[in-house]
């Protein structure tokens, strides 16, 4: 089971089109919003005032043009939000899942319909539906669409390997009782040279400092791997 | 009803012990610090992992050694977490309180108490009396401490008032439906400018476009106010 935004999907590959629509503002827009998103899901869920997944990424990409004081134009803001349902894959990602056919797979990915906010349900089935070609498309494979409600069953399964490169994603799913391989993209050694003695950084290391490290929270991943290209020779052995 | 971290004491005050343990590091310490620790609380509530805040505090601070690269250091380590029972308060908190002590005046403050990870319920609870008792020194009020476990008595309550700096403290605090007055310290053109078109900024500029502007959660605070002092003018309407 693979997990979609940052580990099958490069969450990055909307830079150009902020940087596009915000000139000088691209990387700082992608990173403020893309840990804004994430915390919004922990928030609601914590507060449980759950909201589909495309209304989590509308509403923390105003909270993002809010901070940086920029307009928030309708046609512009559907532009990026058009991006976030046609992010790159990273560029091992349909290799891996043609050498995993025999397998079966499931793509664990957040509902992220478009206008879903603003939707009816058959809508909403539609732009799910159309999503779900896309991936399958870019993919060149066929993993089944993990349903959010059917998830419960797979507590506690030894035969499912839960595959991520978002740190608090492999400890969750550890939490859950599910075996894990953590896809270790930024090395340990390039994370703190990044950050040696400066005064300022770039956003996006600030991002990967707080996104790409293994938590402390009492949870280890079963495999540490570097790419997905490592994961048709981990489930081999 | 007051929030203590970053309402009453302000949580950057960590940042001159960070800096003399590792030279050009403190401030960036001191955001990754925070950032995780908040974000572990959540993750944790969500994962049913509770833990002390005291452990969390520690998790977090060994999290962001690891990912700077820095040693460590058991001496260092307690000396940083030491300064955590020490803020320093806002300089209008004092006063604040004074002013109202005429009205019934409440804490809510996670529990951190020394060394609770590896010390036993007897040292935790001496531990929190003593904190108790150094935050009426440096208050100069006794405000009763509000317990973790009699919280849900005051759902919906509406002679109460919340009042928290932190937005998201405040957003959640509105969905337990309490009255909520938030302090917005950082002005939102402030905000902005500190972000206009940079490559690179201050690890703190990026902590306060993370954490101090009013999330996009669907709910809004009763009252907005800019700093404590404003406070008793308030509830005297």
């Amino acid at each position: 089971m693979f997990d979609a935004y940052g580990t099958l999907y490069d969450i990055q590959s909307v830079a150009a089109v902020t940087e596009e629509a915000f000139p000088g503002y691209g990387e700082i827009i992608t990173q403020i919003w893309r840990i804004k998103q994430l915390e919004y899901t922990w928030l609601r869920s914590l507060m449980r005032r759950y909201e589909d997944f495309s209304v989590i990424t509308r509403e923390s990409m105003a909270y993002t043009l809010k901070v940086l004081g920029l307009k928030n134009d309708a046609d512009v803001f559907e532009r990026i939000m058009e991006k976030y349902l046609h992010l790159d894959l990273y560029p091992d990602a349909a290799a891996t899942l043609a050498a995993m056919q025999g397998r079966k797979l499931a793509i664990s990915f957040q509902r992220l319909a478009r206008h879903a906010g603003r939707a009816g349900a058959p809508q909403r089935a539609r732009a799910r539906r159309h999503h779900q070609r896309r991936c399958e498309k870019n993919l060149q494979a066929q993993p089944g669409r993990l349903r959010a409600d059917r998830i419960h069953a797979w507590r506690g399964a030894r035969d499912v390997l839960f595959v991520s490169s978002n740190p608090w994603d492999a400890c969750g799913a550890k939490a859950f009782g599910l075996k894990v391989a953590w896809i270790e993209r930024v090395k340990p050694e390039a994370m703190a040279l990044a950050c040696v003695k400066n005064d300022v950084i770039p956003p996006l290391t600030m991002f990967k400092a707080l996104r790409t490290q293994m938590d402390e929270l009492g949870l280890e991943p079963d495999y540490r791997i570097r790419a997905l290209a490592e994961l048709p020779g981990l489930v081999a052995t």
